[in-house]
């Protein structure tokens, strides 16, 4: 007998997952509304949008977490964990997660399906292709980039300013080669040469668009929207000006209907889009919400970073596109975040945790504690019960655990630790009755700000409730774009402010709740089809690149042809 | 009731397919083979190659062609025409085919599944995305590519030349900007600078392996083969020694297995891989090829271009391969390709028809009989019976087409006119029975040269008994690199000469079967993964550009949220 942990491959490959059409039947959706797509996989019919409407709707909770260390805290777990949780305490959920992208799989993490016990199955679909959805917005957004191109080639009808073009090209891959290239050089009959460059197709406006679609019709008009250019004129140009709107949304006719697939313990999971956490939501789709929120009791969603990230994000622009108010909101927290957001410790991403930061210190958990303390009002806020959930690392120490719960009690919250990892969903059942007591209270959700109030406005708002800044300080270019924003019609969307998630602040290297400071903002941008206008803050990598020893040197298939490595 | 003719996607999307399992089981293919992939598309699972291998074998028929004029011929109607008149007339028949490019669909084509009653369904699927397939060749080869700019970003430890990186970036869109880059601008992080381009993903030497592999362990091994770069001591450095073969191989592990379609007869259709015809082999997969064999009485398969083209690396490339010799070969010939073969009318690409070719002219066509003369011998010199398929088209004269009939008599060949686009099947009966006698002549297939030739007789032998030439002539840098290949122990492969596929010789212009011509071999690069040296004779174009009204402005959705605008 062997006393190894298994790898998380090897504990999803062990279970036998159950047909998907019993995981369907136990939503309420028939047979007739699944596509298979291979083993275990399928999507999930549009029509399901109108022929569910009429049935109950479940509560609805988002998962989001304090603000994490280049670690991770475990969100994706305690997400599976509390829908296993849920359901094993008699309330039927499902669980609606992002779509991991590709590029990292081979890249530093090796995989993104949850972990251990907590898992979403077929794991190696999940992680690799799935349906071929991010491969969709792939081809649409490089559609509309050749397009571009051609335009300029040809006669530049729309008098595109060459050295005004805003649309970049995207590839599912980790790859620093491509952050900044040169295009169209050789001969005349090859393009217009010009400086431009890639990101990883989960940075594309097409995935944050898709995310916030609630219809096919909808996505359409979206795709019409966005912004390519500027005219010398200074004008903008979409994507229906050059003609590319409607083969996109042709391209993307599949990838707008939602997968489902299991956890471990039988949980349907919707994943659906995968938009980055930074200049984008970091929220999984409206549409598998809708759909859903109306097959159960419990749907229980994750949201990107810390909850002035992803939660500030779910709350202010998917909640007002789906027009679906959050019943509570679950604050992960982990023993070594808040020993980090002490500031006595130093944690990187790739390394070992510090020695000294396992030993038992319920003094440094409690010097940490200010961040989870306003991630929880982060929640309130926006009229939403927190509930925090401690994901129980087998390093930390019971003084410890007990001092998490004890921040969460003052600052008046429900609070569970969880085993899952290690248990599968008994040891989210904690959690899980916490969640369902908060959800009884009724809902005081509303966004932050009014949408018609001027941009400055939003983004000084989320700057001094959500981050504790004393307020926003725009560039000349940013005051600039903001105005242009505003004289072409942007004016009411929400924003979507991009700065690191590693702070509260815009700084990354500030742990806890930073005070006494002022969001500096740089630049403003439309996404006019995805439908926000974001705000750059800080230095954002859109194109990762690969490490020394990349995921993928381990990465294989055996003897029979199975994949191995991916964890 | 209106008279317009229907559209290509109308008439698809009125057929009603039959349930795929149904389908599959006329082929002999439990339903246990089959992975489905969304309504009316499935994967058949590759222990199909084991399972059924002790059941007898179809008889096998590769469709070719004349030298194509720029509007093509219609053979892959005719590939479908053939397999639905077959099982009319009481012989089980599947066929193969290749997956189209997705970029072309937004380019010029519109849509590539046959045309008129002779279609594969369901053909938005066929034209976009299918499965993925495309998706992941494109994802393993930047996966690679990504890796190798890391390899020289870190320490360069293989000490490859950053002169002398071969492996490009592929993405499935026509789309000139990208033929020629320079990448890695930026600051330090951002890679090392170097100019390097994309093709598309069609002509990536990682779909020509694919559609070579013969089991997943054998794609394994040949993605380690592929050749990467020179060492600055002249060294090729491999996929292998970069590290990126297993992931690679992690990738394509959905993409190895073939794609189950149907005709709007309902005739099974094996949709797998997409090489280039020109600097690959334009054969659709050994393995479909191999799995079809053993699922009824006959296999049509269909190949690149004309006889000289496709045809031949199927014979000498393909067939070497899997080790299964073809029965029979269809030589497809339109009235208005033998016009064109007499050099008096000029026809080009996105033109109408000049007036003056669709006066009655049996003359013409006589003096466009060279061309289809040497192509029937082409087949012949592969030991294998031909069989002459004249696509009638409505502007066709009886004269006409029974002067194409007197030609193919004169050589020896059975011929039958088709009329399956206007009437499906039925229209290609005539055919189908031709196929069968032909079928059951005792095949004396042989590849033309033996293996272990010099590379330079190979080319040779081609280019004198295929092409008609007088000869090769090889460039001082060919003649390198042909040396290069035997020292590197590549001397064995097969060649796949890249020449233009407009003529039998290398000049595009020149009409008929040219004489008294010699083959100019400019280059010769290794496709060591793949399995084959390529000859570059001429310039080929691997990734194609938009025209001035590209096919993307006229697709969309409607209403029903249903593509318009695919032919």
């Amino acid at each position: 007998m062997s006393l190894r942990i298994p790898t998380d491959l090897e504990i999803a490959r062990d279970a036998a997952p159950e047909p998907l059409t019993s995981v369907a039947e136990r939503m309420g959706l028939p047979p007739e509304l699944l596509e298979p797509y291979g083993d275990h996989v399928a999507k999930i019919r549009l029509s399901a949008l109108t022929e569910l409407a009429a049935r109950p709707r479940a509560r609805y909770v988002v998962v989001t977490a304090v603000t994490p260390t280049p670690l991770g805290e475990g969100k994706t777990t305690i997400t599976v964990g509390l829908g296993d949780g849920l359901n094993r305490i008699g309330h039927r959920t499902s669980i609606a997660l992002r779509q991991p992208s590709m590029g990292p799989v081979f890249g530093i993490k090796g995989g993104a399906a949850g972990g251990g016990y907590s898992q979403v199955v077929p794991m190696e679909r999940l992680n690799l292709h799935l349906t071929g959805d991010i491969h969709a917005v792939g081809a649409a957004h490089n559609l509309l980039a050749a397009l571009v191109d051609n335009h300029l080639y040809r006669d530049n009808a729309l008098d595109i300013d060459p050295h005004n073009i805003s649309w970049r090209r995207v590839l599912d891959v980790n790859d620093r080669s491509l952050r900044s290239v040169i295009t169209g050089l050789g001969r005349r009959v090859d393009g217009v040469p010009r400086q431009t460059g890639f990101d990883i197709t989960a940075a594309s406006e097409v995935m944050a668009l898709l995310s916030l679609s609630s219809s096919t019709r909808d996505m359409r008009a979206r795709l019409g929207r966005i912004i390519v250019a500027g005219s010398r004129a200074g004008k903008p140009v979409t994507a229906e000006q050059i003609g590319g709107a409607g083969s996109m949304a042709a391209v993307l006719s599949e990838a707008v209907k939602p997968n489902l697939l299991q956890t471990l313990e039988h949980t349907p999971v919707l994943v659906h889009t995968g938009p980055f956490g930074n200049i984008a939501t970091g929220n999984s789709s409206v549409i598998a919400d809708l759909i859903g929120l109306r097959c159960g009791d419990f749907l229980v969603t994750e949201a990107g970073f810390g909850a002035d990230m992803g939660a500030e994000r779910f709350f202010n622009i998917k909640c007002r596109v789906s027009g679906e108010a959050p019943d509570a909101a679950v604050v992960v927290a982990t023993v070594r975040a808040l020993k980090a957001h002490s500031g006595r410790h130093a944690v990187a991403a790739g390394r070992p945790l510090p020695e000294e930061m396992l030993q038992e210190s319920p003094d440094d958990v409690r010097a940490g504690a200010p961040n989870l303390v306003k991630q929880i009002e982060n929640c309130r806020l926006h009229g939403v019960s927190p509930v925090v959930a401690i994901n129980a690392f087998p390093t930390d120490h019971a003084s410890e655990l007990e001092e998490v719960r004890r921040i969460a009690a003052e600052s008046g919250a429900r609070s569970a630790v969880c085993t899952n990892v290690a248990e599968g969903g008994r040891g989210a059942e904690d959690l899980a009755r916490a969640v369902a007591e908060a959800a009884e209270e009724p809902s005081a959700y509303a966004p932050l700000y009014p949408e018609d109030a001027p941009i400055r406005d939003k983004v000084e708002a989320v700057a001094r409730s959500v981050y504790g800044a004393d307020g926003a300080e725009f560039s000349e270019a940013a005051e600039r774009q903001v105005r242009a924003c505003e004289r072409n019609g942007l004016g009411q969307l929400p924003v979507c402010i991009a700065k690191t998630h590693l702070s509260l602040s815009a700084d990354p290297s500030l742990r806890g709740a930073p005070t006494g400071w002022t969001l500096p903002v740089r630049e403003a941008r439309p996404a006019a089809g995805a439908g926000y206008v974001y705000l750059i803050c800080g230095t954002m990598q859109t194109m990762p690149g690969l490490g020394s020893s990349p995921a993928a040197y381990g990465i294989d298939l055996d003897e029979d042809g199975e994949i191995t490595g991916l964890s």
